[in-house]
């Protein structure tokens, strides 16, 4: 990789050692500098990032590591040009590599991620970022000592879709916020390692960090395992909130039907978001409710009940961006890297995901006791 | 009402004294004879029951009490024939009636109905049957001493769409039941005496009831209360058995959709049952999960949790009557009474339903801690 | 009926015995004077009728003819006070009736209409007005000789959702109108008498001719007979216009799926307009296509077809009053009785769809052939 | 390409020269032979062509022409090791290649078709064959005598719901067929060089005679332009039969919503197909229309046209594979070379498919007058 390290914008908050820019100087009117980067694990995530690290106008892809040949073979096909191993430590290593990019079986996570970041590396680690909350703090503090970005992939809060949200919550489109409520089911693959809710319920957790900044108090979590020796299937999760606030989220590997509705209630609008829709993924509904006045007099009737006043308005679909959320996120990935600044999706937010669903998964074998967070 | 109480149909199991037939004789060649029915209550539901039980071959509407005055205008106008009164009592005293239909709040239910039993009329008492469980014991009891019929209308287990379902559990189609997930939310009444589990989640647990016999151990159940006080607007409730089997309801008075959607994962086939639907409520996925054979050396491999085998196959989309469940639920109460076999939906399941919602509404409280059935 | 004949509306603009108010003397404090209807034919539509005319503030429902005797006894039942009767002539001739509703098969409407305009009836008849259009001619000759009213039961066009387009083509919201395109297919009533243009392509004449002034030029149609000794089963009508504007309508009583989806496509927005939703039944695309501005060079381009723009934006979906189209039908009928004004479905406008019907089925006969109009 | 001339299955039915087999020896063991492919035009479509005969076990790309620089080096990054041109006749003359897509603008196919059969390549020409019916049977005829195979691509025909609905027909499950009847609109390309009905309807005419053997008599079709200079954007399309079956479609560049939805009527059951599902792309209703038994004294009676037999049965989505159509369809290209035999979708096919095009065509320009095929 030709890129000069002395201009490079990667070392404007880090020197080149602890930064990885590995750079050599460049020859004069050379393509503008960019980040080397690497991918670990080809599996479901990984051809996503090979290609949105290739397409990247800021990043060249310059690496995979896979244990399976069959994967590695089809990588190398595609991206002729690359180094395809099956030795994540020769990525690692590789002088060439600022950044990598881990999507590996989450109990993989730390050791992977803990050995590119000693290595200099700056880290995008799938999500969660992994599988217990004090290594997951050893992590960060690692990458704080080196100076290189940590970020999770957390993929969700980086669509065009929830961004649009944040804004609509942002500029107080929704009033005040009385819920968050989540299905996320579908036929999908029953893992060994993790229960549904690491699977599944951290895309909503990511989300719901995302969009509200109220740290929730307690997790209550139930749920059943239904095939033999693998985690719980099917989970119910809520985040109970100082305030009104409440969040749920469904997740369901055993179901017949894909569902990804979330619905989000305000005082004054409320927003459905439905990610299986291809175009018209939200809907803002200008409906409410509000206690009406009453006197004295209706209390004992039997109609006192319907003194709440309903409020249905008109719907309004938003056009949507077509654009990626990985795009997006890639892009995010490098200005961390750039400005030295903390990602959205930083070691921060990914601890605080991981402490949830512990607790979460404690609560689920409580049969749904709440536990503080 | 000309109706020949020695020859009545209703006195087959019961004497007319405590049965209520209040008869007379009747003229040779007289109509066959029929249940004299008064309605009391006539806000949301009682103008159906009141259709029904006019429009019925084996029932006569003779009167309908309601404190509001409009209501009785309205019923007046509709039934010209049939006493309208503010008065529960006068229509509970009347002896042309030999069953009364209660559909008040809820809180009214137990003395309205208690007053009805001792005057010894059978009754019929819209969901729930009352809203604490030693007034309904109280009130079995009493029904139980009176010898009338008590019966609760848990309308749902009378569609044809539960009815399917039951069909389908009965024939082994589904093979082992996983799961039993409802989301039942909509902009709804949000209530002054009751909480939303007492008022929607109150069905899915008479259809729980009414398709797995299994008695649930403990419920855990979260919510939220939205607007000052009102009971809770919001609430997830899971039932935990002691086989694989997890009920989970999800209720809502502030969706701003309308949802009524019930999946039940078998090991064999699914269920989806929407009830928005108008005529496709019911699809069947031939669609299953279940471990594959996996040798020693994979179990390293990041592929470890693919061995998991997925099987999609043909969805089918049952004809279904279009009869309406009252009409088949007042055929239903009429046969109870005449035959004085208990009825599907009678006092205990009616006190079963009342303990879970109790149970819930503890949970409720302790934010998910199960509390055991 | 106890209206006072010379204070009523209905005399404004005719003397009592043209205008058939037929009243007599009112005591004082009487309610305010009703319009005195009566409806001849109770089958699929009449009971609305009855209802709708029985319910109106401004209508007194005052009889009811039927052939069928079970019909008959059904309206009795409901409307215990009206005169129920087999002769149609018994009702036209009664002095309590001011105007009569027609419901019966198409080919008796001429008859029966002409009857009650000759005995100085308003007159309100389903759609078509009649089944030719020579027979159309006399009717309404006779109605303005007479000085009734003749008005034509379109019903949609006093649907919210059909003024609701109505109001964003006079507000010039659509921008200029490309086409109009209709299906309306489902399991229906194979007639014996009419073909399915007469039977449903009629409502989407009546909502074209509401909603856009310009005459059609010419009429196409095809279709096909599917069941011996039956008219033409499914059709296909194209309307052709002057201007750049195009309608179509699909009409199928043949089809396993409903539809009742109606596309406008406008130079600035579309409209798609979905009668089968209970209430979304508009969706306003801001969706636009303009041709781009192209250089000489690109003519021999591949990519040449690509310099149409497409403008892909919000859609809205607002929210409409959920009043019966009937009631407000009924309301202009009584208002067009009362100010002698033309109503928006008179006389002119059911004439117009006979010869469109009429040029329809001699262009369905000849293949396609145009028919000019 | 090291293919073995000799032993290949390709000069089973013809000679290397006018099959174009061109191959060298191979050495003992190599890989079975495949056929080399070009493909000329990279456009929308053939990207997708490229991947295909990339990816299939018995083809080798070898080249891409395309005009556009962009799209070349586009074709370069992704398939490196082939030839990429902006020249066709590069290509039609390189020895190593048997075969030729053909993906460009409708009115450039005859040329570029004619060149490479001449040359003695097979030819896969993109629907529809050509933009004149004279000129496609100068290309049938100079490809029999060249014996090369010729072939459209009707990609259609080669999915798995149209086989699908193939089978049910042939195995006599929908009975006598009544109708079929498409839609096919949406946004798209306004086309400088055919219509819509040349660009959309195409796809349901190749339909149609896959599934229906019968041949059509005559077609009549209406339609409008809406952009200046530019074709039909909107058109309607009946083909007439002989038997009592129907075809329509309607096709709209100009639709803000996107469908594609066929019925499929017959005496059995009917079938639609809506190809904008992701997987639920069939449904098989079991409902049917007969005609009921009446005696001489229902003819007058107003219920009448009631003795028409709805039933109404269950509905079956059947669960189709998931196999790309163009993927199947280019092994069936290889198969009718290999075999010689005239493929599902070869000259005579395309041939008359320009026929009822052109005939439409002039249907459009007389507004609906049928014109005989």
């Amino acid at each position: 990789m030709s890129r000069p390290a002395t201009t490079s914008p990667f070392v404007v908050s880090a020197t080149t050692e602890t930064r990885g820019t590995n750079g050599t100087t460049s020859p004069l009117g050379s393509k503008p500098s960019q980040l080397g980067v690497a991918v670990i694990g080809c599996g479901y995530w990984g051809p996503n990032l090979l290609r949105n690290f290739h397409e990247g106008r800021d990043t060249k892809l310059v690496g995979v590591a896979d244990l399976n040949p069959d994967r590695l073979a089809w990588a190398r096909g595609l991206y002729p040009h690359i180094t395809a191993t099956s030795s994540a430590d020769e990525l690692i290593n590789d002088p060439r590599i600022d950044a990598v990019a881990i999507a590996t079986p989450v109990n993989t996570h730390f050791e992977l991620a803990m050995r590119a970041v000693r290595a200099g590396k700056h880290v995008l680690v799938e999500k969660p970022l992994c599988h217990r909350s004090d290594l997951a703090r050893e992590l960060i503090d690692e990458a704080a000592k080196r100076k290189v970005t940590l970020m999770v992939d957390h993929t969700f809060i980086y669509t065009p879709a929830v961004r649009k949200i944040k804004q609509l919550i942002k500029d107080n489109e929704l009033g005040q916020i009385y819920y968050y409520d989540s299905a996320r089911i579908n036929l999908g693959l029953v893992q060994a390692d993790v229960n549904v809710l690491w699977d599944l319920a951290v895309h909503d957790l990511s989300i719901i960090q995302f969009l509200f900044p109220e740290a929730p108090q307690a997790v209550s979590a139930t749920g059943m395992r239904h095939i033999a020796g693998r985690p719980e299937t099917i989970a119910y999760l809520t985040l109970h909130y100082g305030s009104g606030f409440i969040a749920h989220c469904h997740v369901n590997w055993l179901s017949p039907v894909k569902v990804r509705r979330t619905l989000i209630g305000g005082t004054k609008k409320m927003v459905v978001y439905d990610d299986v829709e291809p175009t018209e993924k939200l809907r803002i509904y200008d409906t409410g409710v509000k206690l009406g006045q009453h006197g004295e007099a209706e209390k004992g009737h039997p109609d006192y009940r319907m003194r709440i006043d309903y409020r249905k308005g008109d719907i309004s679909i938003p056009h949507l961006e077509g654009k990626e959320a990985l795009k997006l996120e890639v892009e995010h990935f490098v200005e961390s890297i750039r400005s030295g600044k903390p990602p959205l999706s930083g070691g921060a937010e990914g601890l605080q995901l991981i402490r949830m669903l512990e607790a979460a998964s404690q609560s689920l074998f409580l049969k749904g006791q709440p536990i503080p967070l």
